[in-house]
């Protein structure tokens, strides 16, 4: 049967939690005495229609039913989950609170959204605190998987198992903060890097721009795929954590930030880091970790080259200096890809997936249409290429940290119309597959076919007369 | 003509360092005197070759020339680059510098790894400083592109210009650090976390795997593209970054971390926070930052979900959950697919790539083949099907954030062979693409073709014969 949610407060972290509930095919109840609501919740909605479907290879289950409320009573009354997203003030959440209690059915989650309070703090004067918990999410809460579950002693240890499997289900990562305290646990962090920024932003050492790119070129695309103590576990390398901490221990007594509380690091705590170090990351080698934490930082390195956006518009600035340079010799085929295949083009059967084979051969003939003129400032001022049929030939298996070549030969240039074949090969000669393309020139605007510019057309000519006088290489396709 | 860079320590940040110039295409003298440093170096050399490549899609620069020195002068002697990479005490650094601006030339760059001295206290006692600074590096340091770039007031400002370009060239982002300060500017962050991850063990409250877990399935997603302050411009909304510092400011009076030495938010700091906000990010509204934040998450978190790690393990085990059981129903062609295209299949063409149909495709075969039972068991029992030939045509384009559909119709199924014919369908039923599969069933274990086990083999011909009595879906093709 279709599940319930209320929403109490639909802000930008209420209205995510409205998306990732009716996203995932439950009905939901929002509650929000702001006449502004509806359009905040559409945007939010808006966006996470657009993104969270996206993640995924399938399709979402249907949408929920979406309702707006006049009052809590009338929102929560049928809630198989109430989550307040309120402003962070106690009074405040006291008052929703006790209506909450009034109208839930007993047997309802209650969640808060709240950054900081302690669950205790929430129960205050409650009747019935058992079903009362914080459930922290993260900006954008339809994507971010990340919910700190935080019960009280009064909390029914039921409630969280409940809450826990409900968050499972919505493709949310449940983190079970056993002991309350102000702000959970990743809040402390973020509070802790807020206070340093703000004092080195004080002092004149960075602006806003040198904290970011500080963070997102560095330690933030380690911690997107680990953490602060797996990526330590590595830095200590054979030697262990117990080195790392005997190495960086003493800048605790230094002033590396202004943040002096500072913890002693008595041998017990040390044990106990290198303890749960062992339990967490033990069942795998250093080596292994490295190889691990380096597949992760290429697949989403190659993530944001794709958007060319942070770290990865920096690696397309470089390979813009690194490319060949198309210097159209067409005596012979074009050498149109030399290349490593990437760990992110493999698949279950361990080799290159089918469809990267087609990916490389989409980049070789962006080579070869640069190599007639046909190049980004010529996109850029309304032309392109389309593909209307490719096809590949698969001969040999290809592996991740191979290096393969691609020579590219024009079959037809005419008009509109271009063909062109391609063979890709490992760096020992082998023919690994073959590849054909045709394709229509079209205009970007009208986005239907016409003929290129004069300018194209005329090296297309040139190099399909040329190309012509070759071999025929699709010889070896039979 | 080559250029020389001379890497004084060859633990894991000085064979990071080697590395990366090295598959630049530089000549790298190393001078360590640990025996074990060669084979320390090959290891890390070993990670770097097999990832860094792996970022571009272009082939890096031939290698250079790697020369193991038995002292520093024969390392320094022709360098144009020296990185030191000792271990971190003042004294032994100072003894290394000695020895480096006694043979180095004039014009080489002289930096320094170190996490948290002062380019000043570097050059105490130095004859020439100027061509001294901090080049601060980041763990993997063939992959992470940051380097805190920190001159002294004694360093002179051509060789920080000379060293930011050098950086560049290696694919590296060069952080200018105007004022030198303890630790520099993202090991001050990395402190403030550690300092508090250390109480929190000590406390009780979390355990090292949890707090790894609150990062990565959390901020750290964030912190990957954008970083602290251009996240919380967003989280401020439309009201600003001012009404975010509003919002957050009184916490810091609160123990939201242990860590209590804060700076007062006078007006002052509050504006100047909020104008480098704006120089650093105006250029775009809060629904443009928004629509970037999430196309980056989404793309990334695709790439992890490559990887089966991290919050991509969870989006795995989520999908798992969702999505569609095979029922085989042989009556009519499988619907093999049906989801939206996400943001990393488009192209310069703003549609989606020609070979994310192919990549549509090989999933829906995949599909096809679970519906006869070769399933991701069965592949683990050592049998899968391998490609032969894949042609795709492409009848009209697709964009980002449109759903999707594939009906496959199996052509052949008979001993080692199978072909199947599948048609790609937008929502409203327009036919944006066709695909067909040419495979053949293999062992895994021998590489080579052989008949399928019994049972696939007999719901492949049950499937098969179902579907020679469908109507020819290929008619449409011409």
């Amino acid at each position: 049967m279709t599940k319930t949610a209320a929403i109490i407060g639909g802000g930008v972290i209420g209205g995510g939690w409205l998306a990732r509930f009716l996203l995932n095919g439950w009905d939901v109840n929002l509650f929000d005495p702001d006449p502004e609501a509806k359009r905040k919740i559409n945007a939010v909605l808006g966006n996470a229609r657009r993104s969270l479907p996206m993640l995924y290879d399938v399709a979402l289950p249907d949408e929920g039913k979406l309702t707006i409320c006049d009052t809590v009573e009338a929102a929560v009354k049928t809630a198989d989950w109430v989550q307040e997203s309120v402003p962070e003030r106690l009074d405040i959440k006291h008052k929703v609170f006790a209506q909450i209690e009034a109208f839930a059915p007993h047997d309802a989650v209650i969640g808060s959204s709240t950054s900081g309070f302690k669950p205790s703090e929430l129960q205050e004067g409650m009747k019935r605190p058992d079903a009362v918990m914080v459930t922290h999410p993260f900006n954008p809460v339809y994507l971010l998987p990340l919910i700190e579950v935080v019960p009280s002693p009064k909390t029914s240890a039921d409630m969280v198992t409940k809450a826990k499997a409900i968050l499972t289900s919505l493709g949310m990562y449940p983190l079970h903060v056993r002991k309350e305290i102000d702000a959970h646990i990743a809040d402390r962090f973020l509070e802790a890097v807020w206070r340093e920024g703000l004092w080195l932003i004080k002092d004149g050492i960075a602006t806003t721009q040198e904290i970011d790119d500080a963070i997102r070129y560095g330690f933030g695309l380690r911690w997107a795929q680990m953490g602060l103590f797996e990526t330590y576990r590595i830095a200590g390398g054979e030697a262990g954590m117990k080195h790392f901490i005997a190495q960086f221990g003493p800048c605790l007594k230094w002033p590396w930030t202004k943040l002096m509380d500072v913890p002693e690091l008595t041998p017990e705590l040390t044990d106990m880091i290198a303890d749960q170090s062992d339990t967490q990351s033990g069942d795998l080698s250093i080596r292994e970790l490295e190889r691990l934490r380096d597949d992760n930082l290429v697949a989403m390195m190659r993530a944001l080259k794709g958007q060319d956006s942070a770290a990865g518009a920096l690696i397309n600035a470089h390979q813009a200096q690194i490319a060949p340079k198309m210097t159209p010799d067409f005596t012979k085929p074009i050498q149109s890809a030399d290349r490593m295949i990437p760990v992110d083009w493999t698949d279950y059967n361990g080799h290159m997936n089918e469809s990267r084979y087609a990916e490389a051969f989409s980049e070789a003939v962006d080579f070869v249409m640069g190599s007639v003129g046909a190049d980004a400032a010529y996109i850029a001022s309304g032309f392109s290429y389309f593909t209307v049929d490719l096809s590949c030939r698969y001969l040999a298996e290809a592996h991740a940290g191979q290096r393969i070549t691609i020579e590219s030969q024009i079959i037809l240039g005419e008009g509109k119309k271009l063909k062109v074949h391609h063979r890709m090969l490992s760096q020992d000669g082998v023919l690994l597959a073959t590849g054909d393309h045709f394709m229509l020139h079209v205009s970007l605007k009208t986005r239907r076919t016409c003929d290129p510019e004069p300018e194209v057309m005329k090296r297309i000519e040139i190099a399909a007369k040329a190309h012509a006088a070759l071999p025929d290489p699709r010889g070896e396709r039979g």
